[in-house]
């Protein structure tokens, strides 16, 4: 059993930190459903560390990891607590293979949706817009410019498992990425309440929540969940009227 | 200028604690955004705490706390950080006076759209949804059955000063609060993602946000605004064609 002093613990624990994970091209997911939904991505779990009361408590995470070829090593429940970003993992964190696509790669799968994240620092709100994307029918979605990692631990559990079923893009500059899109056919919205009038040039339109009531301005990944869903309203409708 | 051992700081504490505020009838509100957003409310800011440099900083801030004949209370940065949820609270709590009100004033003011809040523990959720009906136009949100106090620091935060703007109502119980708001003429729409069936007994209807995507579900403040929008479009809409 692993303690939290075993060099294998110890690389992994370094994975809490971006430039580690950019090095190592990997990233720690923790607990059940999350890693549940990694599985389901051939060659993506790379390793599950897990506690021992752990081991018996989900037997059949424990053998598809098996499955896969996948090393299942037990730790102790402080080598556990030093890998999990959360207090409550249920005893278990998997280091995962980055999955992000390039963008032409996620174009040529000729995506109808796409949602792009343009300088979104927050954690919570980007994993909690890309879980919203993929339940909207987006096939990509694009971190852009100062947006932040998608691999941080926060984004991640906020996604849900998304992550892993949609195109995941990491661009460094917003101007290409929206080019990009706007060549492979998608129309692109600007919808961001701050008016950046370079994120204006670059959209065919801007669009903007309507504020019917006293409320200064909608949370982001509030905002982005009413107009993912208009688009995937108004892309069915078009559908179905063909 | 006060220490955290003030009598009247260490009382402002205690509201942290839903049984405190409950009592007192009073709860905090932090950071100069939402005490803006109290202040529109006359008579809700009971006494403001503010450390000397933030006395300089929010010059029409204060003076229009003491406009309203509202005591201004210099502490020392200790006694602000220990009444402060956020470590930047930028040098502001205010202690309130609770805005709640019974659900038949709340009817009849005759909103058009209401939100009601069955079980949600989340303190963020909640005043995410607050926030987000209030953007939608709803004129009441009521917080029923075993939902989290509204007045808890982080629904507080999560509201950005909604609280102030739409009519809260605390109900113990969801299945009368349901059924006079039926009374009312509002039609009932369950959108639980669990099921449950206490629940649609009571609704009129029930909806669900399609997932298109892989997701398993949607984060509920994200189903929320996707549902109170669809519900704030349709009411529009019938407006149009009348």
């Amino acid at each position: 059993v692993y303690t939290p002093r075993t060099p294998r613990v110890v690389a992994a624990r370094r994975l809490s930190r971006r430039r580690e994970r950019e090095e190592a091209g990997r990233f720690l997911v923790e607990g059940p459903p999350a890693i549940g939904e990694a599985l389901t991505t051939p060659g993506a779990v790379v390793e599950l560390f897990v506690t021992v009361p752990a081991l018996d408590r989900h037997p059949e995470l424990i053998s598809a990891t098996r499955e896969q070829g996948v090393r299942v090593s037990p730790v102790t429940e402080e080598a556990l607590a030093g890998l999990a970003g959360t207090v409550h993992p249920q005893g278990l964190v998997a280091v995962c293979r980055r999955t992000d696509v390039e963008l032409p790669v996620a174009l040529g799968r000729r995506p109808r949706l796409a949602a792009v994240l343009v300088d979104i620092r927050d954690p919570g709100n980007a994993g909690t817009v890309l879980r919203t994307a993929d339940a909207a029918g987006a096939g990509a979605v694009v971190f852009a410019g100062a947006a932040v990692d998608p691999y941080n631990d926060k984004c991640v559990r906020a996604s849900a498992g998304s992550l892993f079923h949609v195109d995941v893009v990491v661009a460094r500059s917003a101007a290409p990425a929206l080019a990009a899109l706007r060549q492979a056919g998608l129309t692109v919205l600007a919808a961001d309440v701050h008016g950046d009038e370079d994120l204006d040039e670059l959209a065919d339109a801007r669009v903007r929540v309507p504020i019917h009531g006293r409320a200064e301005s909608l949370n982001l990944a509030a905002a982005a969940a009413v107009c993912l869903y208009s688009s995937a309203r108004a892309h069915r409708s078009k559908e179905q009227s063909q």
